[in-house]
């Protein structure tokens, strides 16, 4: 998918939601647990309750690869399933990768080529090589930790170097990669005084912000700064939507929970 | 598996010696294609040639990964294998994991509890709260990524802090953590000269050193401030011993290779 293709969706559908797929079988729905693959189920149900109001899908990689073989299965098919009933939508392999340069080809090509997702969160610890393997991919989008919305995310991130943090070297130093127009960056809901100095380092990047809701991140304060003239920005709600209700109107509450968002979204736009 | 029976293994095989299973299929000996599962009967052949001489092996869990269901269940064999024919060895998921707490212990019971490895490699970048969830198991290890051997390492590790580099925050930070003698470092062999800094912030951990042999580095430099009074240090090599040759002979000249390794480390100890 273009970048293009991305805010265009962003524009018919008067949203910059993205879902979190988290399943956990101890939160799903019990009834669910008597069918088959109750992951890839579950995750089918919430996708054709929502995908009217969300823009991109991200399934957090721990879940499944936490569940095997099953749950590598269970992810192929909700993969399978996004990219071929609904192609617009932007698919987020939430996997935080990275790794030397011939090891990160590796991952890129499960991801981008096998998987056949639009994206994937990758790690900036070990630097360039760890990352550019991944933007060498066409039309595929790599999304940078920088400022995580987690408690222990300022340890490191947080760390003065110079005149800047170590989260603003990352931004800075990520857009001199090649091919740094397939970055996007990771920027936590949780820390909505940063956004202000991210924007003028990456007026350019789409955001990918979690922490809305359950992490306590405000939307509001999100969209004043992280909105730009092209829109640019991804805001992510996992629990707060799948896990709404964990009876038979599952798909129900988590529709409402995510029209809830998207009208916020579209007094924003 | 305790920090003292990896110790005591490394006294009685004089090796301290770390077997990389970064398993490609393109460079595998070609007679083992047409064989059912050739991932899997690739390092079973290493490990049977190799085991006498090496007290841990690490796949790289990207080239699983890289082979969807297929990799995941040659991944599944070859822990399975190691951990009930040589129950003694030392098993090291290299995965470069870190997520937000909930995700990391998801991670951590992956590789910890279903695949039952001994260690996993792990990303600092996103701090405590990232890390502590993989500490929290009891006789499984930690390897934290400290100063990697890549190009692009000190692109964000080499950044200087106040009066310490980042690296050496991570190093230092850790140490406050919960259970933070479950830690392990990751520290390339292609930087030596750093050596002696690390041994003085962390003197009683385990430091595991790729980089030797393909990547440039020299093991001499290595154990002469790695190795301390209990030797904490675990040199991995993977290209040099397992892709020694492609063709028939492959297990003989990986011993070999291995042999001369194994050698030179009894010397240092």
């Amino acid at each position: 998918m273009t970048k293009q293709q991305l805010v265009d969706q962003i524009k018919k559908k008067k949203s910059f939601l993205c879902i979190g797929l988290d399943v956990d079988l101890d939160k799903i729905p019990q009834h669910l647990l008597t069918l088959e693959d109750p992951i890839f189920e579950f995750n089918k149900q919430i996708i054709d309750a929502t995908h009217h109001l969300a823009v991109a899908y991200k399934p957090n990689i721990a879940f499944y690869e936490a569940y095997g073989i099953k749950g590598w299965l269970a992810l192929q098919k909700t993969i399978d399933y996004l990219n071929q009933k609904h192609p617009e939508i932007f698919t987020i392999a939430d996997a935080k990768r990275g790794d030397i340069g011939n090891t990160s080809t590796r991952y890129a090509k499960a991801f981008f080529e096998d998987l056949n997702f639009d994206s994937v969160t990758v790690a900036p610890y070990m630097g360039s090589d760890s990352v550019e393997p991944f933007l060498a991919f066409e039309d595929k989008f790599t999304i940078l930790l920088a400022l995580t919305s987690n408690k222990g995310g300022l340890d490191f991130q947080g760390l003065q170097s110079g005149d800047k943090k170590v989260y603003e070297h990352v931004l800075k130093t990520a857009l001199t990669w090649k091919n740094a127009k397939n970055l996007m960056f990771v920027v936590g809901a949780t820390r909505p005084e940063y956004f202000k100095t991210i924007r003028e380092i990456v007026p350019h990047h789409f955001l990918l912000v979690p922490g809305v809701g359950a992490q306590g991140g405000n939307l509001q304060d999100v969209c004043k700064f992280g909105l730009t003239n092209n829109i640019e920005l991804l805001v992510n709600s996992s629990r707060g939507i799948i896990y709404a209700s964990s009876k038979t109107d599952f798909t129900q509450r988590a529709m409402e929970n995510a029209l809830k968002l998207q009208k916020e979204m579209a007094l924003c736009l």
